[in-house]
């Protein structure tokens, strides 16, 4: 298979797994950017991820807008993928989602969302809380414009993770294997730490070296990611799509 | 497939989204208006809603009472949907279930049950909590004549949910998806605020403006709408029994 | 089918339904009396529930001693069984199980179980916690002799459950419907009864009068009864082993 | 089959079990000691346990070195189960995992996990925390060698069960039966107590007492053991893996 194949490939497998994990459920949408230009991005039509196939993914420019005529729904909420890809070069791959434990740490100002496990590492030391009314007032709560997706990737930053006020999160990586990664950990992590506030005392966080460390050790590749990455396509189902980095696997490392 | 045959086949879909996703168990119903004569609706016979097909379903008037003659068992809070199609012309359909996080809302002094998340923006800026008890008595708790179901709309009002004490809510809604999306919706939200209030600190609503803006936003049949549905139904093991819009779809806009 | 042999039938389906609502794992039993001889009750051999067939069913009598030679291995703690039958004549099933979310309320002294949701309400107004240690000292918590037993048969009283501190709980009722249906739904109550605790405020539990009006209307073979069976049946695979009361049932109902 | 073969295949069940009763996810590990040479131990490739199959399993030192040239890859923590092993002779089985539920004990000061009902009491009276920032410092939190592994193991000390500080726990045992038992209960205890805290007042843990008569009472091959073993085993698909102890059972009890 092609580069650009076999990386569709992996994104129906990374929507498949987000859906199986219940970071979406109907709602929510990763993507990638195109291995070839990276002005453009790989994403779904507007479907629910556990249905998505091949032939769903479309083509879009960092505008939002699809490179070929396309007569189906797109995702309203695209605009988020274009603004961040747009912003952060390094980035290949971004998720937004509304996986339910982490919608408590954007709602109620008691506590900060912070790595304490060490599968949340990857959430970064700082997750902003970004909240749309701040700068655009009462609307439905979706990103559905460019100006407002800008918004959104500036209070992300350099960030791995934003939080949304009241309606999910966008992750950041380098990779789609990171950022299924990171979108997976990133509810556990929160449940982990709403429930050590339940057990009362101080809470012992991840200090900053420990998540330099941790980020400093990962590769995409490595024996311990893959074997994340190919037991979450085998439990959602798909196990069969995988291309093994040792099967001649033509997608370079990403970022 | 007539406008009422297909009507029929999306309210089997909706028994069965709502035994997947646990809005209702072996207890919990749903109803949708007549297509043709407002003065009647649609409700399975007395059957978990997992197991409902076409044949279960029977047509009831304003007081509850089968339309045809009926050698089958009746739900026997059936009233409930009776007395809100009664008093609110405008609703198409209704759902009443036991979801078990909306019940601590209904039970506890502390906690009013409003909207934080944006998919729970459906349920409407004001939830009230309906105590059988204070009209009539020590009962069984159970909604089981034109009275007590009567006494529940007036509380309902204009709103879109309330809550019954001890018991569980009554929805209602423009269109069956609505009712559905809005039942899915309404657990989570509640969870959502339960855990912020563990995490402390002030809790940030959905603004009344918000509320207003995802409800002149929404319809029922968008591509948004749409893409929940067929998920949902695809889970419940019934895509097969859809009908999608773009394929004639008989079944006119509901409200 | 004799009319044992449906019972026996009914007993299976009861063990594969509190195997899938999570009632009982691996540990966990449910009885019956015999239906001729009230000395007599029915219970699987020693094996998991969920793999229980017809031909693990054994029969005891009312000091757990099988009826018949048995060379195969029985439950530890059929006393619980025997000394309930023993004590309450009306009683005609029994369940012991560890089902998780009971476990709190046998452990900390500052909230008592109580029934605070309708389906909650067969656990009856008064719910024992019997302590082992209070007359046996230091022991395995396991119930492993008719003493043991006798001593939580008199704390149980005339009441429907009690729980049994840092082990599970004992529950009894006039019928297998009855005391599968109590033990669903006392997991669920006791949920709902924590959540309502950490929404603060006054806490609106059932009164005695609509747990009274609440047992008068109920019946093992009502519409509504037969229901929950059915969907619970049906969900633990085992549907095609139900038998209808409108077949000519012949389970003379019980107690 | 020899001995050896039968270990294998109860290894495989073992993973298996873990997986499917959520102890591990695509992280996490069980070894087994050789039967053969106590200075030898069991444990599969760097692969999720799910997927664990006999060829899988490979054969290490006490220094976490393959036996065999080895041209795939290992559990990067293989060295807690090589350190454990040394460190304590009568230990049979280890496992090393994150367990959701544990995490929290892990990281929060103000709450001791020990055990508060009968089936955590093989936990043992005391859990220690083992914090590998005390002697490391910052680290990716991994144990990545033996110098770290030791640490741990002294950690451990005589105990059961030890907490990994936003980490996981190891468990050591003298079986694997045991190991598997102790961490499926383990989560189930701490949720437990976490919810117990909830309700309030005081919390009656489980006395010395009571620990110690029901370690004396329990075998690892007894009729109540392996019923959960053979449930367990069913759940996660590997049933007919299963050698029963009375078809000729060839694993000599171990420890």
């Amino acid at each position: 298979m092609s580069t650009l194949d076999t990386l569709i490939q992996d994104l129906v497998i990374a929507n498949r797994i987000l859906a199986r994990e219940e970071v979406v459920d109907a709602y929510g949408h990763v993507s990638v950017r195109h291995p070839d230009n990276p002005e453009r991005f790989l994403i779904a039509r507007s479907l629910a991820p556990e249905l998505v196939g091949p032939d769903d993914i479309v083509e879009l420019d960092l505008e939002g807008r699809p490179v070929r005529e396309e007569g189906r729904g797109l995702y309203l909420e695209r605009f988020i993928h274009a603004a961040i890809f747009a912003a952060r070069p390094e980035v290949m791959a971004v998720v937004h989602a509304h996986a339910e434990d982490t919608l408590p740490f954007g709602i109620a100002q008691g506590t900060k969302l912070r790595p304490v496990i060490h599968s949340g590492s990857f959430i970064g030391p700082e997750v902003p809380v970004w909240d749309i009314a701040d700068r655009f007032g009462d609307t439905n709560l979706l990103v559905t414009d460019m100006a407002q997706a800008a918004d959104l990737a500036q209070c992300l930053g350099r960030n791995n993770v934003a939080l949304m006020r009241g309606h999910g999160f966008a992750a950041a990586a380098r990779s789609l294997i990171e950022v299924v990664r990171l979108s997976v950990y990133l509810p556990r992590n929160a449940r982990a730490l709403l429930r050590a506030k339940q057990l009362g005392g101080e809470i012992r966080d991840l200090s900053p070296g420990e998540i330099a460390a941790r980020n400093r050790g990962y590769s995409p590749y490595s024996v311990e990611t893959w074997r994340a990455w190919e037991y979450w396509a085998t439990k959602a189902g798909c196990g069969h799509l995988l291309t093994r980095p040792d099967d001649g696997r033509s997608t370079p490392p990403q970022g």
